[in-house]
């Protein structure tokens, strides 16, 4: 039976990943490791196993511990401080809650000698400062980051490939470009759009004002349960120490991404640009290329973007009505 | 008066620094901080006013103590576990005394708001796996770190372009090659062999065999005396978030280091290879473009290599004698 470690399993796309392997109808043993209590109840699956312990990966004695006990085939590694605009507010916290704790994870690895492959997750901030003759972005070219959370995430990737080179340990590395779907924070801008959209078609109004950053801004959306299954097939066929970009492979504007939902909840929407929403410095345009990860494993996307956004609407709606409901969001 | 804080200040490059300002009879005003005591008196010198602090950068509050209490104009950041097997053996405390006391010192520098310069000394490791059509290797090659001190080193300087840029903190960067010098440590190959000649010259013998790893490889050696007039020269001069080459743009055999060393004690040098003296995966060939620093800031290397090894292998036999007769090493 396949063992899998999950970091930051009480997150958004570590519950995707766990209905990806439910639906598989696969008997697999899941433990989650996280700093905080998952929002859903971890006995909840049919095929999985599935065990939760609340474990700081700073605390290296105890997660060390942990895998150990476990033994592993897979570690799917998720935790992480994912915000730029934290990292700008606190890098240190940032560079240990990324770049630390996956060194600790991977170093645990080693000094086990657990033949454990481990999904390195990584992130299209890497690319940094980019222009569009760029487009689209691939594997072999240099990195340029350009705020805190994007060097933590460059530092985990040459780790992970000096780990695969000169320890031989079994490591794959993704940088995964935006995601979306049901679940995601609303501090991610079409989840923030979307929940907008969604309160406001419970109003009976034709026109609707939304609140946005710079809706020029062109980037390369893939849906989070795409995205989950990319990490499966990567464990499962990625090849060690090599770097795959997970991404549509296609950009859309924010405002083509805000009229198709406006469309779907049927409201004229205007936008106001709030200004502490526009990053300073940002990129104009991210689209990555998905061609090695076509090539090399078999992943295309499958769901359009129209879908993913009427069902993040959709799920925004639940949310919200089980909220006034007094049901805890789930 | 200018104030220097010198992080790693029980070093050998620290010393060499020390006696750089005091040779410019400069008033200035030194803050040292180390791990360890330095062995020389800080009481010791004519125009510096020397003091002493030991801190372990890794305790974000003591240092960031230490630097508000002092106000430098300048740091010369030269505290690291530089050792590139040490890095293999604990990748963790490796990277913890590389990247991570590096960030709590440039965060410090930010919080407090003060406008000090820092010198971030790099290595040439930064480079990584190059070839022999690479020479001389310039500032805006691309890096491919191999070993984890490497990635530790690629991480600190990445950190130091986002902190320049994203917070206009006031930081220089080097890449510096291997240097030479009176007080290395034997762990150095350099001095090692200087160690084993100074020996040898002392035993009235005309043959000498040494212990070497690979003698074949190419290395750019800069004097020590040479580098810290570097870090003088960039603190003063270099470019706010730019990078440095600090090296002598020429490429020498470790075995022509041997002849000429042999030649200066009058010994017939024969050497044997000691396998756990060659690295796996070593590079060839590794020699740097100075240009760049020759160009902007004006530093040329002036100390000769056989110059420096003649008072390595001086040096050497001071320390050896100082040791027969009981004296403490200085």
């Amino acid at each position: 039976m396949d063992k899998y470690i999950i970091t930051g399993f009480s997150g958004f796309v570590s519950r995707h990943f766990l209905h990806y392997l439910e639906s598989r109808s696969e008997q697999v043993s899941v433990l989650g490791l996280d700093l905080h209590e998952p929002a859903f109840d971890v006995r909840d699956f049919r095929h999985l196993t599935c065990t939760f312990e609340r474990v700081d990966l700073l605390d290296k004695e105890r997660m060390q511990n942990a895998i150990y006990q476990f033994q592993p085939n897979y570690i799917l590694h998720l935790a992480a401080y994912s915000s730029v605009s934290f990292s700008w507010k606190n890098p240190i916290l940032s560079f240990q809650n990324n770049t630390n704790i996956f060194l600790n994870l991977i170093e645990a690895i080693r000094l086990l000698r657990l033949s454990t492959r481990i999904l390195s997750v990584g992130s299209s901030e890497e690319y940094g400062n980019v222009t569009e003759r760029d487009m689209p972005l691939r594997e072999d070219m240099p990195l340029k980051p350009v705020s805190p959370y994007a060097v933590a995430r460059v530092s985990q990737e040459m780790l992970s490939q000096v780990y695969a080179k000169g320890f031989d340990v079994d490591v794959v590395i993704t940088r995964s470009f935006n995601h979306v779907g049901p679940g995601q924070k609303d501090i991610f801008v079409v989840s923030s759009l979307a929940k907008q959209l969604a309160e406001g078609s419970k109003k009976h109004v034709r026109k609707l004002e939304v609140v946005t950053g710079d809706l020029s801004i062109i980037r390369d959306f893939t849906d989070v349960r795409d995205v989950v299954r990319a990490y499966y097939l990567l464990l499962k066929k990625g090849k060690k120490g090599e770097i795959y970009n997970v991404c549509s492979g296609r950009g859309v504007t924010l405002s083509e991404v805000l009229n198709v939902m406006g469309d779907y909840v049927g409201l004229e929407v205007e936008h106001r640009v709030d200004a502490s929403l526009v990053r300073p410095q940002d990129n104009k345009m991210i689209i990555g290329s998905n061609k090695k990860i076509q090539h090399e494993v078999g992943w295309v996307p499958d769901i359009m973007l129209e879908k993913a956004l009427k069902d993040v609407i959709d799920d925004w709606k639940r949310r919200l009505e089980s909220h006034v409901a007094g049901g805890s969001a789930t």
